[in-house]
């Protein structure tokens, strides 16, 4: 067994940042043939190849599948089982089938109600790399360097399929990782769903004062890094909070539990309680954070 | 009237970051004659006149403050009233008060506290900058360069010590503004104070999760942004909750309702409902901080 990655045709549903990425870095390391983009927006599918991002395209996904050594899925949470009834037709029994989503319970539950089981070839992944911008445009081939990448296998995947799908994120420059999905679940809802649910209502509570201009005109320097995150993609979040619920709304109440802690100890003049959180945390945020 | 600021002696209690950029501010702009540094901690002192910050400096509080023009308090703010204690018997009459504090009743409180009433000479203000660094080390002189200053004056402040203390922020770079001080606190707390208790909140209640280490290792890029003010001074944030806590618990508690009405959402599925309030933050974020 070859370590070095060949792919013959990789077919990439959903032509974003990610996906756009994805092809781009496997293009620069000449791993694969040919790249075919499939997807609902013909305007963007046009942009991704006249970028050089992908070889060709198709808005029709049975042609998009064929003779593809990989279809890689990397439409929004709220897409995915849409995407596995159309192409379930027209997988040959070798095409693996990985996707990207952020939460994997939701993708995973939905191939299993379009397939019946979850299929040996489907390598369920997650690349924990992204920017608030979002768009092919904004892909770049260095993405995924220095990032992790979680798979989480099932009791059925295939080796090969896991291990070709292994390669094909090393190729990208990731670090590859793997985890039970209801784990992955919930260590993302504490690291980049609750943050991300954090910068929107902040946002979302200044917007809505009466004062909000000057608000936002009185908003230092740290604001603008703290909220940065608040100008992601709705549509893509919408989806990931419906899809990571459990999780989610778990963390987020627990959360809010704390806020009111730390409230009762100011009321409270409490100095000692808030002196030992901020602490805490600072200490844990210089050790984890650098 | 002559627009040029000059000061003849400056006297800086407290040369941490704020005051020592600040003093690094004014000497470049060759606008005062002499700083004399005060404090109580003598190893930072004798560092700041080492760096060339000040041009001598003063454990003795009445020494410092003797024939200053102006005096700048840059004490936590838990140390203001003591402050304000030490220098009354000591002040002229001309002598010019200010302070940096980041919450303006409390420090206007302690100063009422000492002095009786608040003295025509004190100008209480607050720039809006600083760094999740804190000490003198850190300081720098374009740390105010197009920030904002806010000054809190009171009924009786003097025009003449209030154009003076203006000049003296203008000088730094900055841009002047006056507001009520309570309007003030209400800002703050919703802007800056809120945030911080966000990310010292956040960091924290991940530190005392079980697997933590993990955790930290799969946040991504917007994790470290997002949690940057965590890393600020665990005791000058102390002093900043016990001093703004009635404005800041109002704005927290607020917000965590708002965390639990989006949870609300997810549960029950009303995806328009969190579709709505993400398209809200990410247009306001992008409308006003660019």
């Amino acid at each position: 067994m070859s370590h070095k990655l060949h792919i013959g045709k990789l077919c990439i549903i959903g032509v974003g940042l990610i996906g756009g990425s994805v092809a781009r870095a496997l293009r620069e390391c000449n791993c694969v043939d040919s790249i075919v983009g499939a997807g609902r927006q013909l305007e963007n599918l046009k942009r991704a190849e006249d970028l050089g991002v992908i070889d060709a395209y198709s808005l029709d996904l049975a042609k998009a599948v064929e003779d593809a050594d990989i279809v890689l899925v990397a439409v929004p949470l709220g897409a995915m089982q849409r995407v596995f009834e159309q192409i379930k037709p027209h997988l040959s029994s070798h095409t693996i089938v990985t996707d990207v989503g952020s939460a994997k319970q939701s993708v995973m539950a939905a191939a299993e109600n379009v397939f019946g089981e979850l299929p040996a070839t489907f390598v369920p992944g997650h690349p924990i790399a992204g920017t608030e911008k979002s768009g092919v445009e904004a892909s770049v081939a260095e993405l995924f360097r220095h990032r992790r990448v979680i798979l989480t296998p099932h009791a059925k995947t295939d080796k090969m399929a896991l291990a070709k799908v292994r390669q094909l994120w090393q190729a990208c420059g990731a670090q590859v990782m793997e985890m039970e999905a209801v784990h992955h679940d919930a260590v993302l809802a504490a690291t980049s769903h609750l943050p991300h649910m954090l910068a929107y209502a902040l946002v979302d509570t200044l917007a809505r004062m009466d004062d909000s201009q000057e608000i936002f005109d009185y908003a230092a320097g740290g604001f603008r890094d703290f909220t940065r995150i608040a100008s992601s993609d709705p549509v893509m979040w919408h989806d990931i909070c419906l899809a990571n619920r459990e999780q989610l709304v778990k963390v987020m109440r627990a959360f809010s539990d704390d806020l009111h802690r730390l409230c009762d100890a100011m009321e409270q003049g409490d100095g000692e309680f808030l002196k030992t959180t901020f602490t805490r945390a600072k200490n844990a945020r210089d050790k984890f954070c650098g």
